[in-house]
């Protein structure tokens, strides 16, 4: 079995996630003036990957941005909870974080994948912001721009994904989503769209959307001066990333049930984190407000209703 | 219903745990100067908790010594997994996780804990020792107090909960232990006791020998001269204790899945700790000869056989 054994859309999704993995590298080095370092590993049951890691840059503290395309027989693991039938599936996609040195400045996840299983072929993924300190002009570019290419296709999608972003990036022992949203979507199916050409599109439009969604606001926090109070308040913040990525993140758990490589999945991890006894930031200050949007989501855009 | 409602075995175990708590804490501020400060929670279903923190120390940069006595409904997440039946639980124990700041001073982790549930209680717990550098004599050190409550019970102890603590304390997705070992039991049940008073009396003589099991560590270590190198190792490799924590210990998913308090539960968690991509020590190197111990754990004790 080899990867021309599936879908001719299966092949060009590969393609797409590998070219947008140049394009986002090459955009994050220009900007950062260091370089990714790129190992690329093969998976025993069929496919591999290529990891791509920046660590001590000059604006980003550590970065990965991961492509894989893999495919062979359906983890026994998994097997259960994925849709479509037949022993063989395909699964592409490309899976970044960035974790800049400056507290202003927001974590950023993004994952664009492919997967199908027999006849079944379903897009997945989504891009998300983790700021320390809110600015609302941030949240509502971020958003802004990946609405874009949602409402160009069917204007459900942004408010059905931006609501699942807000459910699936939260902590409940915290009682605090981990940052201020974006979007979040899975089992998007090929067999169920009007125009299947219209739905690759869409998906590929969005992957295009993450530089100009996340560039401009690095661009802008990337030199903001801050004091050792806000780069402790961040390590503390950081521990929340850590929390969530290895108690509840689906995609942390897929790679340890299907014994992936364990570098390239905790590349997520950030660079340094910190974890004090019961930090409480004092009422009114910059971090309550930010953790009164992180118990209570807020809608970022203005929509037109009805 | 109230805690009197439960055996006398069971008051008996509060107040050794709490006994316990007092002479950790008095024996850890005299070698830090530093002070613990208390926070006494309450829980809903009935019972609560002292949790005691030392942040900023001189020598451990971190410590949590946590007591707590709860009782009630057996909560529905846990009724299959728990020994005896009828619907009432009582649980006591102290768990403690200490930090030091020098990376030549190993952490450590203990527990001692009574639970019962019906007519049926057990004891479970241990203690084990996680060091960033490896000295064969602080690892025997600890092995030979802990081992020495246990020769005096049953010879049968040590082993058994020795080869325990190192399958439980393993990362599989690293192929490593977490540290060097200890002990490690659960569900030594009182009913299957020859003489019960001989197994409280064992389990009360294991609780009193972490101290000297660990403190003589501490001291020959913690003014050991170090450099940024060895500082940055010991952070990587407490991003193992995080790992280990949170995608394995039961303790943790025990308190997650029943509410527990959530900063009493996480101040085992470390101070500070990195994680950067695909670090491998030299080889030879202090950090190569600790693996090689992790990923093939030793016997530290010459036992007389047969």
């Amino acid at each position: 079995m080899n990867a021309s054994d599936f879908s001719d859309r299966a092949q060009a999704a590969q393609t797409r996630v590998e070219e947008l993995q140049d394009t986002i590298c090459r955009a994050l080095e220009a900007m950062d003036g260091g370089s990714f370092v790129e190992d690329r590993w093969s998976r025993g049951g069929g496919g591999g990957g290529k990891t791509r890691i920046l660590e001590g840059g000059h604006v980003l503290e550590k970065a990965g941005v991961n492509t894989s395309a893999v495919f062979g027989e359906v983890p026994e693991a998994v097997r259960a909870q994925m849709p479509g039938d037949g022993e063989r599936f395909f699964a592409t996609g490309v899976s970044l974080v960035l974790h800049p040195r400056n507290p202003h400045a927001p974590t950023t996840h993004a994952n664009f994948r492919y997967i199908e299983r027999g006849s079944t072929g379903w897009f997945g993924g989504g891009a998300d912001l983790t700021p320390y300190v809110l600015y609302d002009e941030d949240a509502a570019h971020f958003h802004e721009q990946l609405a874009g290419p949602c409402d160009a296709y069917d204007v459900e999608f942004y408010p059905r994904f931006k609501a699942w972003c807000d459910r699936y990036f939260y902590l409940p022992h915290r009682g605090e989503a981990r940052g201020v949203g974006g979007l979040f979507f899975d089992h998007v199916m090929v067999d169920e769209a009007a125009d299947e050409a219209e739905l690759v599109s869409w998906w590929s439009a969005l992957g295009e959307s993450f530089l100009p969604a996340y560039l401009p606001i690095l661009e802008r926090r990337r030199d903001q001066p801050f004091d050792d109070d806000l780069r402790q308040w961040q390590l503390m913040r950081r521990g929340r990333y850590v929390e969530f990525n290895l108690l509840h993140d689906r995609g942390t758990k897929f790679g340890l049930q299907t014994n992936g490589r364990i570098e390239s999945i905790f590349m997520s991890l950030p660079p340094l984190v910190r974890w004090d006894y019961n930090v409480e930031p004092a009422p009114g200050s910059p971090g309550a407000r930010l953790l009164d949007v992180l118990k209570t989501p807020r809608e970022w855009l203005e929509r037109r209703t009805g």
